[in-house]
C-alpha cells in the first residue's frame, strides 16, 4: 500500500495542481461524473474482456444512452459503430472509459480536451502503484487533466455503476439480478467489487452506486464520501479501505456524513500488520498503527467491520430499516434454539432482552399452544406448522403485532419471514403469503418501534422472496450471526451520532521522520513545561550537592526519590540514575553520590543535577502519553500503570485534541477503571481532576506543534483528589510542515 | 432447560429401569434403530402436517420401503392402505413413528409390544418438559418400554433422517436437494433441524444423518455420539446442545470420538445465562457455569462454536478435507483485497502466512503479470479475467500447483474455485471448466499438504457447482469469515487430539445443595490438611497469648502477619481479625490483643487462637481454588491474585482431577503469565514447583469427596523456587452420593 496519496505530494509545483484539482472535483461535478448518459469506450474491441464486462454491466442497469467504441483498428463493436478517435464522434460524450494502454493515455486525454469530453475513467496501471517513475507519470497525468478541466477516476481502476442513474461504465462482472437500493459502495480494492455485488445480490441488498477508486489521482475516497453524502439515492455508505492517506479531509467528510445522518460502515484492512510506531517512549508500543485507526474510526462514528458480510448486513440494516433508539430488544421466533442463540449473541453486543410487559404477554398468550408461555425471547413453537393454515396471519404475526406496542422495548427482532424460493403453484396459498407480507410491511411502518426481520442463517434470499420483499422495501438480515452483529453496529452508530469531531487537526509528520533527529528533554525541562501549562507536578528540586539534596528532602518531605537530570539520559533506571525511598540524611547523601556518579559516567551526557521529589504511596498510577502517529498525528494513550499497560495493553486512545469530557470517557473504557472508582479498597479518584490533568497533558503536547515527537507522563499518580505527574519524558525534533489545525 | 435427565433421576426404583435401558440401547441396537426399512406411521392422516413432512422427507432420501399408516378412522393415506392398529399390519415393522396424542401413547406401546415392533419415535409432548407430573409420566413410559424391550427416540421429538440408509421418519421440512455426506448431526432443539438442513443445502454440505433427540428418555445425546462414532458414513459429529446432563457418560463418548478420529463440533447455548454458582469462596465468582462448560468442552476436544454457520463450516472442513497438520498457511487468491482480509482474520486465529520458498516463487512468477510479485499471500490479479481463456488451467491454478510443494507450508487456502450457477451453454467452455475441476480435485489428492478451497463470501453454492463439486467430493468453505474460523477450529482439534481425558470422574452434587449445610473450617485445620497432603504452607503457629505471639514471631521471622483462627469467621479482615507487617514486641503484643478481641466479639464464634506467620514480600501471588460445579463437579480455578482475578477475571479452569503437567498449561493460558516468567523485574517462578503445589491443592480438595463444598488457597505465593500457601479456606458439608471416579 502506498504511503502517500498525490494530495499529500511534496512537489512544490504540485500545490497549484492540487488546488486546480480541488476546484474541479466539486460536489456538482461528481454528481455529473457519476451519472453519464453517453459513453465513449476508448480502446474497446469485442476481444477485450473489460469492454465485454462494460457492455454486460450497462445491460444490467438498463443503460439506454449512446455508446461510442473508439479503436484505431475496428469499425464496430457490440453493435455500435466504432470511431478511430474521440475527436471523430461528433456527438456530446458525458464520459470516456479509457481501456487504452498506459502509453496511449496522454494522447487520448489530449483528444478528449480537443473534443470537449470532460470526464474519464482510466483503467491503465503502471502509475504510482509501481514506484517513483509511475508516481511521476501520475503527477504528469493529473497536471494534464487539471489544466484541461478534465476529471478522471483512477488510474488503475475498473469504473463504477449507478443503478438509479442507470449507467455502468464498469469493467467487472455484475451478478444478476442487480437491485437498486440505499447502499452506496466505494472500494480501494477493485477486485472485491464483484464479490461485494455477489453478496448484495444473494441477500437482495440494493445498491445505489458502486465505485472502484483505483489510485485516487483526482477523485479520492474522501470525494466518494462527499459524493455519497450528497446523493439522495444513497442512505448509507459502505467502504473497503486499505489506507486513509488524507486524514484531515477524511475527517471532514465523515463529520458531514454524520451530520447528514448517513452512516459510514468500513471494512478497513491491515489489522494484522506488524507495524508499530518505533518507540522512544512507552506509549509507542501500546499506540500501534491499527489501534490508532480503531480509535480514529470510532471518533468519526465510522463503524469498523471484519468481513464483507458484516459490511453489507450492517449497511443494509442502516439503509432499509429504522435504527433502534436503544438496546432493549424484543425477540419473536418459532424456535427455542434460535432464542438461545439470539440471547447468547446479543449479550455479546450489550443488547438486553427485558421481560414483556404484562399487557404484551396477555395479548400473545391466546396465540400460543397451551404448553408455551409468552416470555421474551418468544418461541411461538413450531406447532403452527403442523396444522392447516386458517388465515393470513399466524401465531408469530400476532405475537409481533402485540410486541411492537410494548412500552419496555426499543425494537423487535423478528425471525418470522420465511418465503419459499418460488411462488407456490397453489394460487390461494400464494395469495395468503402475499397478503401476509403486505400486512407485515404495513405493521412495520405503523409500529412505534423498529421491527428488524432476520433469517436464521446466512442462506441466500430466494427469487420469490426477493420479489416480494423488494416490492415492500423490506430487507431480511442474513442470519443470526451477521444480523446481531449488524444490530450492535447500528445501535452504536445511533449512540455516537452528533459527537463526531468536525476535523482531525494535527501536525502531520510523514512516515519515517518521526524519530529522525528527535531529542529528549531533561526531566526538569519537561516538569517546567507541564507546570507552565497548569498540569500538577509532584514537588521537586534540582540539586547540585548532597547537602542541597538533604535540604531539599526536608522541604519536599521524606521519604524522597532522587533521579539524575540529563537530556541525554532517557532510561535513568537502567544506568543506576534513580534511588527510591530515602529518608535519613545518610541515605540521601549516599544516594546523591551514587546517582550523580552514575550520570557522570555516561559518555556525552550533560548532567544538570539531581532531582529530589517526595515518594508517593497509595493511590493509583497511570500512564498518559502522546505519540505521533504517521498518519493521524499526535495521539493520546491513557492507561493504568504497571501490569495494566505492560502486560494487559489496557489503554484507551484518541487522536488529539481531546477535552476533559472525552478523557473521562477514555478512563471509563479501561478494563481497570474499577480501580479508579475505589475497587480493592483504594480511595476513589477524583475523576474530574484526573481528566483535567490528562487533557492538559494532551494540550501541552500539542503546544509543541510540528516539533513534537513523544510526550509521556508515567506515572501520573492519583490518590483521591490529589493528582500529580511523577515523571515526564518529552522529546522534540526539527519542526515539520503540518496540515495545521482547523 | 430441565436440570436433570432421566438418567440422573433419584427414584429408587429407577435404578433397575436405568440398567434395563442401558442394556437395550447398545451400539448394535442404535445401528438398527437408525436404519429402518419398514415404517408404521401411527396417527397419520393426510391432514397431519407431521405426516406430510414424513412423506416428503422419505421422498427426499429416496426411501423405498413399505409405509403403514395406522389410524382409527381412515382407510388410506399417502397412497398406502391404512390399518386401525399396529397389531393389524401383519408384516414386519422396523420402526413406528407415533404421531398419536400423549394419552394414546401407552396403548400404542402395548400394541407394539404385542406385535413385535421394537423401535419407536414418540412425537407427543407433555412429558418431563412440563414439570413433575410429566416427569412421572415419562418415567412410566420408560419403564413400560424397557420392560417390553422397546427403544424410543423422544418423546417430544421430530425423528431423524439417514441419507445413507435412505430412510427418514422425520416430521420436519427438508430443503431440497439433500446431499448425502460426512456430517452426522444431533440436536437438542428440534425446531433448528430445518434451519441446519437449509444451511447444509445452501453450501452443498453432505449429511449422513440428522436426529432430533427430544426429551432423551432412552436415547440420549451421549448415545447419539456413540452411534455416530460407530457409523462408518459419519466422519464428523455436529451437535446443538442446550444441556449436558450426564457429564460422565458425555466425557466417555467424547473420548471415544477423539480416539476414533471423529471430531465433535458443538453449538452449546447458554453462554449469556446469569447463572453463577453462589460464592462462599472467591473462586465461585470466577468459575461461572459457562466458563466451566468452556473448559470442559476444551478438555474433551469438542470444538465450541457460536453459530449454525460456524458449526456446519467447521464440520464440513473436518468432514471433507484433510486437516492441516500445522499453522503455516499458503494463500492463493485473485484479489489483493481478499489477501488483506485473509491476513487480518487468520492472524486472529494464530494462523501464520510465511513467505514462499524461493523455488515456489520462481515457479509462480512466470504465470503472473509483469507488475505482480509472487509472495504469500498471493494475488494472481484479475488480469487473467480480461483476456480470452487459452487453456484448461489459469494462473491461479499454476500458482496452486507450485504452492502445495512448498516445504514451509502446512496447507494452502485456495480462493480460486468459481463455478457459474448454471453450466454455460457454450459446450467447449463448459468442458474446460469441468476439466479444470477434475484437475483441481486430482491435484488436491496428490498434494503433499491439504488444499482448502474457500469462497470469498458466504453466498450459496449454485446448482452446477453443487453437481461438479459433489462429483469430486470437493467442498468449498462458505466465505472468508466462517471459513477462517473453521480453519482455526480444525487446527485446534488436530492439536488437541489424543489428550482427551477418558472420563470426568467426580463427586456430582445436585443443583441447589452445593452450599446447603456447608461449614467452613478454621484456617489452622485447613493448613493441617494441606500440610498432610504435602502442599507447602507458610510456617505458622497458633498462639493463645501475646507473649506466645512474640515468641512465635521470633521463631518464624519478622515481620509477621497475625490472623484470628476460628471456623466461624471466614471473612477475617472484615471484622478486624487480621494484622500485617508486625516486627517489634510492642507491635505484636498490641496486634494480638486487637485481633483476639475482634474475634471474641463475634457472636457464636469459637476462637481457637491467633495464627502467626511471617510476611512474604516480592514474588507473585496467585489464587488456586476449587468449586463444585452443579453439573461437572469439582473444578479448579487458577489465576494471579489481586486485580488479575478481581477485575480482569483472568483465570484458567479445569474440571478435576488434573496433574501437574495440565496445571502448567493452565498457568500458560493466563494473560498474566509473563509475570511468572519474570516480567517487570520479578524473579522467574519455578513453574514445576508451582504446578506441583497447585496439583496438590486439587488432589487435596478431591480427597474430601462428596463432602467438598469449597477449597481455596488465596494467596498462593511464589518467589523463584519458593512456593507457599499463605491462606487457605476449606468448606465441607454433608456427604452426597457421587458418580464416583472411574
Amino acid at each position: 500500500m502506498p504511503n502517500q496519496s498525490p494530495a499529500a505530494g511534496t512537489d512544490p509545483g504540485a500545490v497549484s495542481v492540487r488546488d486546480q484539482v480541488r476546484s474541479l472535483v466539486t460536489p456538482a461535478r461528481l454528481a455529473e461524473f457519476f451519472a453519464p448518459q453517453s459513453l465513449a469506450l476508448v480502446g474497446a474491441s469485442e476481444a477485450s474482456g473489460w469492454a465485454r464486462f462494460i457492455a454486460l454491466a450497462s445491460s444490467a442497469v438498463d443503460y439506454t444512452g449512446p455508446v461510442y467504441p473508439v479503436h484505431p483498428k475496428i469499425d464496430s463493436a457490440f453493435g455500435h459503430k466504432a470511431f478511430r478517435n474521440v475527436r471523430d464522434i461528433g456527438e456530446p460524450v458525458d464520459l470516456a472509459f479509457l481501456l487504452a494502454p498506459t502509453h496511449a493515455v496522454e494522447g487520448v486525454i489530449d483528444d478528449m480536451a480537443a473534443s470537449g469530453i470532460r470526464n474519464a475513467i482510466v483503467l491503465a496501471a503502471g502509475y504510482r502503484e509501481v514506484g517513483p517513475d509511475g508516481r511521476a507519470l501520475e503527477q504528469k497525468l493529473i497536471a494534464q487533466c487539471a489544466a484541461a478541466g478534465i476529471v478522471i477516476l483512477g488510474p488503475n481502476c475498473l469504473g463504477f455503476l449507478n443503478t438509479h442513474a442507470k449507467t455502468a461504465p464498469f469493467g467487472l462482472g455484475v451478478p444478476l439480478p442487480l437491485t437498486a437500493g440505499p447502499v452506496g459502495v466505494a472500494l480501494q480494492s477493485g477486485a472485491l467489487a464483484t464479490v461485494v455485488l455477489q453478496y448484495a445480490k444473494a441477500h437482495a441488498i440494493g445498491v445505489s452506486s458502486l465505485t472502484t477508486v483505483g489510485n485516487e489521482a483526482m477523485i479520492t475516497i474522501e470525494d466518494m464520501i462527499e459524493y455519497l453524502v450528497e446523493d439522495d439515492n444513497t442512505k448509507v455508505i459502505a467502504l473497503f479501505l486499505e489506507e486513509i492517506s488524507d486524514p484531515v479531509t477524511f475527517g471532514h467528510a465523515a463529520a458531514r456524513a454524520d451530520a447528514a445522518g448517513k452512516p459510514i460502515v468500513a471494512l478497513k484492512v491491515g489489522s494484522s500488520e506488524a507495524g508499530q510506531a518505533a518507540a522512544l517512549a512507552h506509549t509507542g508500543s501500546v499506540a500501534g498503527d491499527d489501534a490508532v485507526v480503531n480509535s480514529v474510526l470510532a471518533q468519526l462514528n465510522i463503524l469498523r467491520v471484519n468481513s464483507i458480510e458484516e459490511l453489507l448486513n450492517t449497511a443494509a440494516l442502516l439503509g432499509y430499516d429504522r435504527v433502534p433508539a436503544g438496546r432493549r430488544m424484543g425477540v419473536i421466533t418459532a424456535s427455542g434454539g434460535a432464542c438461545d442463540i439470539i440471547a447468547d449473541r446479543s449479550s455479546e453486543q450489550d443488547i438486553t432482552i427485558p421481560p414483556f410487559a404484562q399487557q404484551t404477554a396477555d395479548a400473545i398468550t391466546p396465540h400460543l399452544p397451551s404448553f408455551a408461555t409468552a416470555h421474551n425471547p418468544l418461541d411461538v413453537t413450531g406447532v403452527g406448522l403442523a396444522g392447516a393454515r386458517t388465515g393470513t396471519l399466524t401465531a408469530i404475526d400476532y405475537a409481533l403485532d402485540a410486541a411492537v406496542d410494548d412500552p419496555g422495548l426499543d425494537f423487535v427482532l423478528f425471525s418470522g419471514v420465511n418465503i419459499p424460493d418460488a411462488r407456490p403453484p397453489d394460487d390461494e396459498l400464494a395469495k395468503v403469503m402475499e397478503d401476509r407480507l403486505e400486512w407485515l410491511s404495513q405493521r412495520m411502518d405503523s409500529s412505534p418501534i423498529p421491527v428488524i426481520p432476520v433469517g436464521s442463517t446466512s442462506v441466500d434470499t430466494g427469487p420469490w422472496a426477493r420479489e416480494l420483499l423488494g416490492k415492500h422495501h423490506v430487507h431480511v438480515l442474513g442470519g443470526l450471526d451477521f444480523g446481531i452483529k449488524a444490530l450492535g453496529n447500528a445501535i452504536l452508530w445511533q449512540e455516537r451520532r452528533g459527537h463526531v469531531r468536525q476535523s482531525l487537526p494535527q501536525p502531520k509528520i510523514p512516515h519515517g521522520v518521526v524519530l529522525e533527529g528527535a531529542q529528549a528533554w531533561s526531566e526538569a525541562q519537561g516538569r517546567d513545561l507541564l507546570t507552565q501549562a497548569g498540569v500538577p507536578v509532584v514537588p521537586g528540586e534540582v540539586v547540585a550537592s548532597a547537602a542541597e539534596a538533604v535540604a531539599a528532602a526536608q522541604r519536599v518531605g521524606t521519604p524522597v526519590a532522587m533521579k539524575i537530570v540529563s537530556a541525554q539520559i532517557t532510561h535513568k533506571s537502567d544506568i543506576g540514575g534513580v534511588a527510591l525511598g530515602l529518608s535519613s540524611e545518610a541515605e540521601i547523601t549516599a544516594a546523591y553520590e551514587k546517582v550523580r556518579a552514575a550520570g557522570d559516567s555516561v559518555a556525552g551526557a550533560t548532567v544538570d543535577g539531581v532531582l529530589v521529589t517526595p515518594m508517593r504511596g497509595g493511590g493509583v498510577e497511570l500512564l498518559a502519553g502522546v505519540t505521533v502517529d504517521p498518519t493521524f498525528g499526535p495521539t493520546l494513550a491513557v492507561g493504568l500503570g504497571g501490569v495494566w499497560v505492560e502486560i494487559m495493553q489496557d489503554t484507551s486512545l484518541r487522536v488529539l485534541p481531546v477535552d476533559a469530557a472525552e478523557v473521562r470517557k477514555m478512563l471509563e473504557e479501561l478494563r481497570g477503571f474499577p480501580l479508579l472508582r475505589g475497587a480493592r479498597g483504594s480511595q476513589a479518584a477524583n475523576l474530574d481532576a484526573l481528566s483535567d490533568a490528562i487533557a492538559g497533558i494532551g494540550e501541552t503536547a500539542l503546544s509543541l506543534g510540528g516539533a513534537l515527537r513523544a510526550f509521556e507522563v508515567n506515572p501520573l499518580w492519583v490518590n483521591g483528589d490529589q493528582v500529580e505527574a511523577l515523571d515526564v519524558l518529552v522529546a522534540t525534533g526539527p519542526d515539520v510542515e503540518t496540515n495545521g489545525a482547523e
